[in-house]
């Protein structure tokens, strides 16, 4: 790791992409993202080290942070530098009270989509979200993806971004960890993994087949919509479709959770779990 | 219904119960609680109606909302008053802008644990939650509790109250309609539980039985933990305990994923679903 640097000025422009972070997305910018809290920072440094597509660009702690997590920041190569200021002057930064102290400004790179499809593995479980516009949503997804193993997570260009801070912090990092891909229209992507041999389940409160009773393919894609409307209605048409049996007294299940418990279906299905 | 009644302060006693109400929380005070949104007025009517324990004292809403909401407040008896308010009046009540602009005062009755427990029927999944201290997680239980038909939640002491309004909102109003407790030591409820021929079983990611092995029984309950620290370990080594196979890698599914997917799998087990 680098030698900490101690900033003294919210002005310093050495920092600069930290300021008042809660007010801007980052994502839209240039492929960067901002990582916050000790366990996504860890994740940060295991993505880089991997060369997953991601890699650390700077780092800001509070001060009384860094002997805490010196085995974190070791894994970073030198060449990232870390910045520590003390809670006032971060707090300047920031534009807020940032309890937990621990930032990093990352890169994504896109390799495109064909690269992702390509490298899925012979037996493959694909989540595929749809218009995820809650970032909770998303971090969640990604969650359970990483939970039960999924090889990928393809969102549609509908959906929010899962790099945006929030939703890598709900993801506990694991937007970090799990293959991923933003873009493209919803039926595009279904129709690219159709192609590769995917069996493509779409779910739905309405849809024919129970979870449960989805038979076995070497290389399956659950396909989630938003949480109010759900998937379009040309989707459902097009692929097979299951569902969660539950009361009908209710509207349905959060999205995430449904998203779980269909992985974990599926994923058992498959004899992954 | 009631003639709706104008409010033309935002100091009028009659609606003294709304004042800040992000501020406060109501459910500790005499028991009473507010319901926000459409949804939960309807749950509330109906719980009201079935006299579930619950009853509405009062509405309060926007004025322009009284025509579309006329099939809800027909649900509730003449003695219920129903205050409208222009938005200006009404938001300086409850200390911000009320987006919805739907409320209700409700009161709760506490009928005492040993009712709820000798009113379960015979074959019965319940719900237990010991330290769930996020008002999320609390709400997200109750909407998969209501999914999966279980018969009851009971909470510990430590648990926070579901009828907190966030906890009732992010239940889609279930709170209303699953019959629930909050009080008492966790051992205290299990043993009352173990007592009424439930077969016990505790969540956890080094729990000793695949969740979906766990046998079928007439009377299951499902306890779940707190999300960072999970369960004691007292009540994890005195009774059954099941896991959600899943990924090493990862600390553990969100707290809400995993009770909707543990309560998914031993309704299956059950027949129920």
């Amino acid at each position: 790791m680098a030698a900490p640097i101690v900033i003294d000025s919210a002005n310093d422009p050495r920092i600069a992409e930290f300021r008042d972070i809660r007010e801007r997305d980052l994502t839209g910018r240039e492929n960067r993202f901002i990582a916050e809290g000790t366990v996504v920072l860890r994740m940060l440094a295991e993505a880089h080290a991997a060369r997953r597509g991601f890699s650390a660009e700077k780092i800001l702690l509070l001060r009384n942070r860094v002997d805490g997590l010196q085995s974190v920041l070791e894994r970073f190569p030198a060449s990232v530098p870390v910045y520590v200021a003390e809670a006032k002057v971060l707090d300047g930064v920031v534009g807020f009270h940032l309890h937990r102290g621990v930032l990093a400004l990352g890169k994504r790179e896109d390799r495109g989509e064909a690269a992702l499809l390509d490298a899925l593995p012979e037996r493959a479980l694909v989540l595929v979200g749809c218009g995820i516009s809650n970032h909770d949503n998303a971090g969640s997804m990604f969650r359970n993806a990483a939970a039960f193993r999924a090889d990928a997570v393809l969102l549609d260009e509908t959906c929010c971004d899962p790099l945006y801070r929030k939703a890598l912090r709900v993801s506990v990092g694991s937007v970090l960890s799990v293959p991923h891909r933003r873009g493209g229209k919803a039926l595009d992507l279904l129709l690219a993994l159709a192609q590769r041999g995917f069996a493509i389940w779409t779910l739905s409160p309405h849809g024919k087949t129970d979870i449960r009773a989805i038979p076995a393919a070497a290389r399956m894609a659950l396909v989630i919509g938003t949480e109010g409307e759900g998937l379009p209605e040309a989707l459902l048409a097009r692929f097979q479709s299951a569902r969660i049996p539950q009361s009908d007294q209710l509207d349905s299940l959060n999205a995430a959770t449904a998203t779980g418990i269909a992985l974990f279906s599926m994923a058992s299905t498959m004899g992954r779990l």
